[in-house]
């Protein structure tokens, strides 16, 4: 069967953003107010073909782990 | 009070993600077997200070609207 995993890669919350601070500055430009703080990280869909969810699961994990994110600037959570 | 959500912004299903193609080949080039498919998208997450979650919700959507994403190539999903 396929699994559809979603993987969320962010940057960690003690880390600047910049590039979240840029949409906050547009969205305030454009007038929408309100929004206080922005973060903007990956969204990975992986479709994995695999016998059980629990190891497409394991699969999805070892990606993010070996490949989609950087433990050094950003933290993962995986959604099956 | 000051909600979280999530704005998760995809490429079209009916459009090409070189992006999603590379990692898939980087996952096959690193032995993660198993893995047919791979789509790249964005997740913005909006810290939006409201007096209730549905308003706080209209503010989302005419962000995602207006400046998250590019509706000829993208859709987006919302959750609080």
């Amino acid at each position: 069967m396929t699994y559809t995993i979603q993987v969320k890669v962010m940057p960690l919350k003690e880390l600047l953003d910049p590039q979240g601070k840029a949409v906050r500055g547009g969205l305030e430009n454009i007038g929408i107010a309100g929004v206080q703080d922005v973060r903007i990280g990956k969204n990975v869909t992986l479709y994995i073909d695999s016998a059980s969810e629990e190891e497409a699961r394991q699969v999805a994990e070892e990606a993010a782990k070996k490949l989609l994110a950087n433990p050094v600037m950003e933290y993962y959570e995986i959604t099956v």
